[in-house]
């Protein structure tokens, strides 16, 4: 991973700004033959769409995304994807206050400290608008997993917004679209809808958890010891907007255990695979995968663009206060989860493509059992 | 970051195993005319010895460090530092009964899935000696940053042990190093001490959170969207044996809060700097630093190597019960400190140096105020 | 670098087929606050764009670049710089009658026996087309340098054509952009004129040979061991369509030398700074530039889409006799001149970034002279 | 390729100086499985070690690797293999007298305006005998290209020393191991062998071309655009010491045909797959192999070091004359053959894993034919 492109093999550089003519993602290293088209991305990207409900950001963009290369007659060629999705509802007078001042809480003043640029448009580079993109490239990683590994199965969810957590023993993944925070609780939903709605009127926000699934990873993929497959989802789900922490499996409540509650018990499979007893490991042990579901959690901090005053500082030094007025999620957590989900797809997919390079197809002692 | 490699400008490649004849870092990108002996860097090697109480593993070794290149009359000349460190107490025998059973909880399935190999004499590439190579890179780390940053300070210690969480209202830095758990509150040491005790006896283990600051890092590193500061220590933590979790400032409690909690209120200190109400965000916005302290937070898991025994299989697929007798550590968290200071050396220091070769010395218009 | 991006931090990726939509590069890494706009990468696109003269071909492309991201108020920002150009003049029923037949010398064999794909409407991403990106990725990093070191100056210009090489006694700089073979020899030129005329009548195409001449670098670029400046430079040129030669300053003649005639001596120049008597060395030692002129040259070979028929298979197997109609260049040694100055500034530009990086700003031991 | 590192997934990095305790290679990324022990890699090494005959450098190392890691039980385990070679016969004193001046033509003076740094004991980093790690790393590619493609066949041989070319007509390739200069022309090495006698008794060096062959090798081999089979062969030919041009198959004589001669002609063979009337591509179309014999010529200059007086300055700027006694080697381009060859065998290996990794396994249209 480095600057604007993660991935080993399969290579995603996004580019583009919130207020500029277009965004995308330059994908290198798709696996040629693979089946896609505009329409397959767009099912992805309408679903990470802004503007769908009361809860989500009002800004409407269409978010069409359009394929510039590495795709012939409806499979790829195995040279660079440029997926494209253009700018067209910018309104950046709405910023116009806001020009001067920083937002507490919001990436404008580092950039600003980093590179001593200004775009006081919006967000610029670091506005989730960026998320599109990710969004393109991981639905370009489903289609080449689901010509590869097709058993592999990547589910997203919400699990906690603010201090209130859905309960898992309600859980229905069926449940999952039917609800404006793809919450697998439907109860939990009903009570989301409300604490969120009394939030944006009082022009707060709220943080958020999100949980994201892959079942059918084949055993054996990461790469130790700095390219295990948590580390990788690690930095690839920190590397979300807004995201503060990640867990993989048991996450940070692995501290509270004891060795033997921790230990998942193995027994043989009837499909002579191992069976394991429980999932505390979020299936991945020393880096790698061990067949079992991969279980991430990566909690979303509130949105800093707020309508509560708070106090702040120019680009000059003065001292004020600052109201964000603009159209923003009052929770971005639940934007997030279609971002998680590609991020998932585009982590295993690499992983996959890896380990093939990485063992050049050999397992153990070649000319052994 | 790939494969046994981290960093971008700064690259640490470690290698070897645990019953190897040695192991050790190969850093590449130091820069010269950096100050570093041997003595420098055993001292930090030192402090993450086993064997040093009863709380860590017996295992003795003398983890003395050699370094066979890359300086020359006491300084670095810009070529790749190689630091090895034999392995003299290998003992393998101890693991005599476990060559043919999986550990649950440990590396050992899944790099037998991955490469089919079983390296039965101890945790080989996935074991925790690992780490001793790390520390090593993180002492250059540390001496390159004293040149280059002198103000940048790190400190790790322990924060949880199982379900005991130290308290921050007593926390005291210049107690960390007095008592065996790294912990800046000597009240929650001494009730650790006991509960380790305890469950050493009964041949358990248990987990830990560790926590990490570096202070004094400046303003503005990080190389958003993929090479953020925070991506890169959440890949660089996570990395470590047994870490689940990782969080930055409020970490996964950030989902808990609403936005005006959340944002730190910036007002101008008396140095021309930003100075912020607190410090939520752990020193980083945008993954970029701010000039506050970063925090960095990771969960370790109990240790899988215990004496209760647990069911699982054989490379053959038989099923049984194991118990793992070996020397272990029964709270792997009180190691991993160093080495997380370790990691941190590493990715501030790298980002200091990507910083400066990504700007190539520009901030914001030539020519500019 | 690897697969479709090259450099170290100024990090160019190039994406886009010769019939497809649109091509271009996104360029990671540039530093921010470069003057930069779309008139000024144009004018180098202008250089290589086809169609200007009877001797490229006389397929017709505007060629127009459009900045779509990066760039804010006529300044790059640090952010990702997306360079895009549309195709317009596809016109891909021409090659209707070699969609099925392999050109000899040609790539569309090796990608149909790496990818499976049969781009028959051209060349796909192997086409010549793809070093417009190139071109308008090299404008972009020819004004950093402009920024960063006003100093370097980059000139291309063709050496050889066939058999036909230039007089070193007979060149003049200012000739090179009088003719439309950047000729620094008027005379040769004019008889170039001539050869070029009658093979292009006959059917048949012809190799060159580009020289290309960076003079201001300042001395210390150059990563050793594997990321040495000729090193990179080698690998840039290489990767140039039809190029199948790279030499650094003597090149293979080096071969024909002693250690005497080859060792250029070392006097003090006036400035303080060392003054060679000539420069064998293309102005790199142990892959370090030495503050000379940096002198690379490479050949490129003839056009292999020729009208003179030539025995060959088509993707079913079956053998049969090819002649390329199409609109092709008799010698794309022409086009291949501001190709090579692009590679070169980007070179030049990434080893400045790199160097600042790597050193970390310092040169020898700390606090010495 | 960066800094000390090669290759994409076979990765190499080199360590050590020629007169520090050790030097060695790190290789991370070689298959799981493959058959390897110190006395196969000693094979390769032996071929490379100086001080065999009078042609050669007088300095007597036994060049003893070791493996220190990633080997167990004469297998790789998949985890990074450390090869590491002790520096035994350093004899710095011979360096007193020029340990002030820089030698022209030699590396001292770049590291020294780079890094400021004088290692005035010898070559230090950018001495030849860092070579010797290459050739070690590619003994165990040559493992693993046994193993996976067994097939790949790799001769290296010298072409011309001076000006004195071998004549093609007489080459045997029994005949490269039968004279010191692996001279594949027995009548050539006779008339070399002269030459050289005389140009060592007067003080004196001469460059050589040499050749590497690679036959066996699959077709479908190298990574359009920027990581192409022939841009990774000409930077790892070109990152070899001394070393100043590249070629693939005809080279920088490719200039000088027309399109009808360079075209090689397609025929389809027996086994069903292409066959080609002969091969001025050097086995390489568009950057991917063709299924012929990959072809690499680089031509060596001449030893700087020589006893012959040259003008040159020392650090502090002093100009004056030098004579470099020591111990050199007057052809350095005889002991570059096996460093051919070892860096052929790690690119064919490293675009072999590329390969797997970055199809996937697909190779065209899913379910086609």
């Amino acid at each position: 991973m480095s600057l604007n492109t993660f991935g080993h093999l399969f290579r995603v550089t996004t580019w583009g700004e919130s207020h500029g003519p277009a965004l995308g993602a330059t994908v290198d290293g798709c696996p040629p033959g693979v089946e896609i088209d505009e329409a397959t991305l767009q099912h992805w990207l309408d679903r990470r769409k802004p503007g769908q409900n009361k809860y989500t950001t009002q800004r409407r963009e269409p978010d069409a995304v359009r394929i510039l290369s590495g795709v012939f007659e409806g499979r790829t060629t195995g040279t660079p994807v440029q997926l494209m999705i253009e700018n067209t509802d910018q309104r950046s007078k709405d910023y116009g206050e806001i020009a001067e001042r920083f937002r507490p809480g919001h990436a404008d003043i580092t950039y600003w400290q980093k590179y001593g640029i200004r775009d006081y448009r919006g967000g610029g580079r670091s506005s989730a608008r960026e998320t599109a993109a990710r969004v393109a490239a991981g639905g370009l990683a489903r289609a080449a997993l689901a010509a590869l590994a097709p058993e592999v199965k990547i589910t997203g969810y919400m699990v906690q917004m603010g201090r209130l957590k859905a309960d898992r023993d309600r859980f229905d993944l069926a449940e999952v679209a039917q609800n404006p925070f793809w919450c697998p609780d439907a109860a939990a939903a009903a009570i989301w809808a409300e604490h969120l709605d009394e939030l944006r009127k009082s022009g707060n926000s709220v943080g958020a958890v999100v949980e994201v699934v892959a079942s059918g990873v084949p055993a054996g993929l990461g790469a130790p010891i700095y390219g295990k497959l948590d580390t990788d989802l690690a930095a690839a789900m920190m590397s979300i907007n807004a995201v503060k922490g990640v867990e993989i499996g048991e996450g940070m409540a692995a501290a509270e255990l004891t060795g033997l509650e921790n230990a998942d018990e193995i027994f043989m499979g009837n499909d002579g695979k191992p069976l394991f007893s429980s999932n505390h490991a979020g299936g991945i042990l020393g880096g790698i995968s061990t067949g079992q579901d991969v279980v991430v959690r990566f909690a979303v901090k509130p949105t800093s663009s707020i309508l509560s005053p708070r106090r702040t500082i120019g680009v000059s030094g003065v001292e004020s206060e600052i109201v964000t007025k603009g159209r923003h999620d009052p929770c971005v957590g639940i934007r997030a989860v279609p971002v998680g989900e590609a991020m998932m797809a585009c982590v295993i997919l690499d992983h996959l493509l890896l380990d093939r390079g990485q063992t050049g197809g050999l397992r153990g002692p070649i000319g052994g059992t």
